[in-house]
């Protein structure tokens, strides 16, 4: 095991410790069982000082300070449960007041202490620095990345782009502090493209979203008759063209080739006039994000994905299909609540859908294929 | 995005602000920034207190006590950087105090309220329960991951030995609360045999450690003549052979058969006497933990495996080879730490490699083939 090198960085340390509640609940018991954390504290943090101490709702609370401008809080709730968190700010280059390794020890000590009869620890949390490094799964759970640089940041008229590196996945477009895409993930394009199983040759599609570029590259590949790509985001073409050049290619540099042409806008209201124009398509891709950004009004994000897919499908040739990802295979809710909306459209679909694992998610992802019945 | 339920636990919500120093340091802003986030503290919750406050090593600290027994922790850093923690107790199905969402709108108040040039917030994180959900990666990255159940729990007079559920990895074994083998880990046994590319019939085979079976089970399917696993830990076979069944199959069921023999004890001692017999074999599989478990006295890590690589050598025939895990991708130090052993040996070796994803470890692992010169 080795450790990565970190930038400035406050480092927080998290221990608990699961306890009979009596230790807690009985003043003799508590104050048995502050004096043994106290005398391991000491043991571990030299010049550790008591700094004050109280009682909120039955859980005890006692905050100590300790070397390097420690606080050391120290949590006892009634329920059972003891917590440790020691935070200090981490200057680069500096050694950690508490490894991950120290923290085990520590653990080890306490647990003993406290006759627990579980104990975890966690590797430090680094809070603060030039670049976020924890992202959450499709289901909230934290994951911490090898993220070692950051590439490009501006703030959009629609978002926060950031496009970080991460020594295992490459460059990474994050979009409001939720990861996005990475220079590993060509089988997302794949999946959602259904490469190898549909035929693209001669074909005219729309690409609404699609801003890092990917899905465009991949299509055009295949020589298809003609792509519209509708991105409202031009601050992500021109991060992904110069950052993510590997996903990309050259396809974000112009705007309108004899194949393909980038229309910057709101994809709903391009779709509006497409609609109005009565132009049809063999395939319609949903490449927006998660989370909608559009200027037209729309209640919750469940309302937006069915304007969007009401849209395409009066943009879609009786043969054509619309393509899209739907969420992670932890999240099997979303997934039936998605399905739902597929069948309250206003002209009935049928769907096929398919699943790969994709590298920056770390998960299972579900991509849909719905076309007119 | 859907949360996924959890039991009783406490929950530690971290958030961070990176703000000018001078809003620290200097005493007025400092005062003007105390303010503006206790404000926002006091909108988002109900019957807030403030309970102490003090200055550590420069550094301010503020205690709150808000809502259902929660502790808010602000602590500003002299180096621009403000923490705030923010911990309750979550009883089982009770709605979170702050979700993943709520805690991101908090974190927009209070960007806006620092006047931060970065803010980041982290997905809740579960304190206590039944079972530990955070494990390390290779370089020390903390990776929360989807267990929802504690499925076998014992303490070996070696390690604590456990086997928990996770939703998208099946059973996995915990060692020491280290993460060790899923039932998604197929690639990584086929990686370390290099199945396709050794040819295991009729060959003579021992195994050092490999208690969860996977590596003996696959074996025993290229029809070898014999195979001796010799592995300390009783505990861990006994849980593998009834949790971990569709890795390890039948065969930690039986202790001898024609075809192979499970030896319980350690491996150290057991090499030695076949080194005495003068046993020779076609491949040896280093299949121990990363950390050392042996009743043979030895200084740190790499003693160990220098001393199981010297003896694995000495009861290989000329043809032989020695097959075993290196680490992840992610710690080069460690993978070229190992290949200077390798080239220090009391014989002449040779080796290559060949590297997998590991679903269960999320990342790339090493794998290396050693032979004799």
């Amino acid at each position: 095991m080795t450790r990565y090198t970190t930038v400035m960085v406050a480092h927080t340390v998290l221990l608990d410790f699961t306890v009979p509640s009596g230790q807690i609940m009985d003043v003799d018991k508590r104050a048995n069982l502050k004096a043994n954390i106290t005398n391991v504290l000491k043991e571990h943090f030299i010049g550790l000082k008591h700094l004050t101490e109280s009682m909120v709702d039955g859980s005890l609370i006692i905050l100590f300070t300790g070397p390097r401008g420690s606080i050391i809080t120290v949590r006892g709730y009634a329920e059972g449960l003891v917590t440790i968190n020691i935070e200090y700010y981490k200057q680069d280059d500096e050694e950690a007041l508490l490894s991950f390794e120290s923290a085990r020890d520590l653990e080890t000590a306490l647990q003993a202490a406290t006759s627990a009869t579980r104990s975890h620890s966690l590797t430090p949390i680094k809070r603060g620095g030039p670049f976020e490094r924890y992202f959450p799964t499709a289901d909230e759970r934290l994951l911490e990345y090898d993220i070692d640089k950051l590439v490009f940041e501006a703030r959009s008229p629609y978002q926060k782009v950031q496009i970080v590196h991460s020594k295992s996945l490459g460059n990474m477009l994050i979009l409001d502090e939720l990861q996005n895409m990475s220079e590993a993930d060509l089988i997302y394009t794949e999946t959602l493209m259904q490469r190898g199983k549909e035929n693209y040759e001669g074909k005219e599609i729309v690409i609404l979203g699609g801003g890092d570029g990917g899905l465009l590259w991949e299509l055009l590949k295949e020589n298809p008759k003609h792509v519209t790509m509708l991105e409202i985001d031009d601050i992500v073409m021109k991060a992904c063209s110069q950052y993510m050049r590997s996903v990309c290619g050259d396809c974000l540099d112009k705007r309108k080739t004899a194949k393909y042409e980038i229309i910057v806008g709101d994809c709903v209201k391009a779709l509006s006039h497409m609609i109005e124009e009565g132009r049809q398509f063999d395939y319609v891709f949903g490449d927006l994000t998660d989370i909608p950004i559009s200027t037209t009004p729309h209640g919750d994000a469940w309302d937006f994905i069915r304007l969007i897919l009401n849209s395409s499908m009066k943009v879609l040739k009786p043969t054509g299909k619309y393509m899209t990802h739907g969420n992670g295979a932890s999240c099997p809710e979303s997934l039936k609540m998605y399905e739902e909306v597929l069948s309250q459209l206003s002209v009935p679909v049928k769907f096929t859908k398919d699943s790969a694992f994709i590298p920056s998610f770390f998960e299972d992802w579900i991509f849909y294929q719905v076309s007119l019945k």
